[in-house]
């Protein structure tokens, strides 16, 4: 079963064009929705899709250039004329709070819907864990400190067999503690190991995002393994000199980050405007990583 | 010949829609661009309409909700990415040095582009005057202060009558002279009057701004005669209470407010997302004032 789906809201570098919005993703876990960057008209794009407010609890924000955050005043200012209520935490590097807390007291009632912004730790760390989920944020290089985020399910229980609970007639109440790992225990005593009633659980599923970052392997660590990586290839790596002075990444450079944190899939976004059709950057990606695909605004990712 | 060009950039209300941007307009005259309120979103649509920054020199904010003026920290902050020099006047209440220059200093470098606030006279008043054109401000009627805009032409010179330029012979180097008032006095001494010379000038146009207020008739002073006017028109009038309470309008009141202030034509925008299809409000307007159109995304209207 595939727990999250991913929404691309956003996906151009800068500035939104006829063809890009800037930056930002949903991931939809278990009817909970969390944004990930929120660049002007993320509003607009959010209900586009098909998005229900009223599963949103937690912003994501990987650093302070407009193109990333510009949408949060719209989108929290339609939430409260939708009267969203309760709260939104957003995780966002710590100046966020000085420049957006005084157009959320001048332009949002703030009767209803209570806005936390909670800084985001300068070396990274955990910053949300609700038991089944876990958000951890890292270092990216860019020009001001921004973050990468990893999603990642925790605690997965394994799978109880069927065929045994029948075989050893097992009472439906005893299943959640036999999840937990109980052994179970005949009427005439007998002890059946827990090894014997389950199997393994499903493999942990996990997203990393990754924009805006240079080139960087010391995010690998951070971002190994996982089920699918957002990372930003802004140029071609034709343009690798003027991606090292700002701060980005080449399609090129995001193929070999995905090959060396051995990922399962590569999404790359952030597209430099210069690029009308974006396939050359695909086309370079997957010379590095065969599995890599575009993003792209409204497009869907299950996993 | 018609000086002047509004594009219609966004005419929701309150938030934008999968239809409708948030408020703003550009009125073009003589090659010089006049932006009227910035909602969210607003830089991307004066692009794809294909506006030039350039020519771009004073902002227009009508009132400080969000739907007004979201857009403009996104509209600056493309500016400056685009190496925009020199400066840009933004009038609007007080309020906004506090709010958005913080914004400018944060996210924007400052380096080439200049941004003037200068805060509208609270009582409305004459705002800018290049000798050609003149805008003047005056008050609405909102939840918060909020203004409405009218643009006029000035100081029109009368038409040289060619046949009478000829007859007399009179040297083009007097031309000039003689579209500011002088008489013509021939070599042999004979003073030709300056009313036999030219004719009256074409009548000035004037384009007049209303958005948002009540209705009011205590703005039929200022929008006088207007050429073209553009008045909110929230709600259909079967809404009327509604429209007192949150001060809008409903389309039968814009029509009755154009048809006092005898205005040439009527353009109605800042509709509710309620009305999925805004001919129901057209034909409400147009009971009471025949020459009443619709606004639109992509709207230009020569005038």
């Amino acid at each position: 079963m595939k727990e999250f789906e991913l929404t691309i809201l956003g996906c151009s570098s800068a500035k939104p064009t006829r063809k890009h919005h800037p930056s930002s993703q949903v991931l939809s876990y278990r009817g909970k929705l969390f944004m990930i960057d929120c660049g002007e008209g993320t509003q607009q794009q959010f209900y586009r899709y098909g998005l229900n407010h009223n599963r949103l609890g937690h912003i994501f924000i990987s650093h302070l250039h407009g193109d990333h955050c510009f949408g949060l005043i719209g989108f929290i200012s339609t939430l409260e004329l939708h009267y969203r209520t309760g709260e939104i935490v957003i995780h966002a590097p710590s100046d966020l709070e000085c420049l957006l807390r005084p157009q959320i007291e001048y332009y949002c009632g703030g009767e209803t819907l209570k806005i936390r912004i909670e800084p985001l730790p300068p070396k990274g760390g955990e910053i949300y864990n609700d038991g089944t989920l876990k958000v951890t944020s890292f270092p990216l290089k860019h020009r001001v400190p921004t973050f990468g985020f990893r999603f990642e399910e925790i605690n997965k229980l394994p799978h109880i067999i069927k065929e045994r609970v029948e075989r050893y007639n097992i009472p439906l109440r005893l299943l959640p503690s036999i999840k937990d790992g109980a052994d179970y225990i005949t009427p005439e005593g007998e002890v059946i190991p827990n090894g014997e009633l389950v199997s393994p659980p499903t493999p942990s599923v996990s997203y990393a995002y990754c924009s805006d970052t240079k080139y960087t392997p010391s995010i690998i660590p951070y971002i190994k393994g996982a089920t699918l990586l957002y990372h930003e290839a802004t140029y071609l790596h034709e343009l690798e000199k003027t991606a090292k002075k700002r701060y980005h990444s080449t399609a090129l450079q995001a193929a070999q980050i995905a090959k060396e944190a051995e990922v399962g899939e590569l999404l790359i976004g952030h597209f430099s405007s210069r690029y009308k059709e974006e396939t050359v950057l695909l086309n370079e990606a997957k010379q590095e990583f065969v599995n890599s695909r575009l993003a792209n605004e409204g497009l869907k990712i299950k996993f």
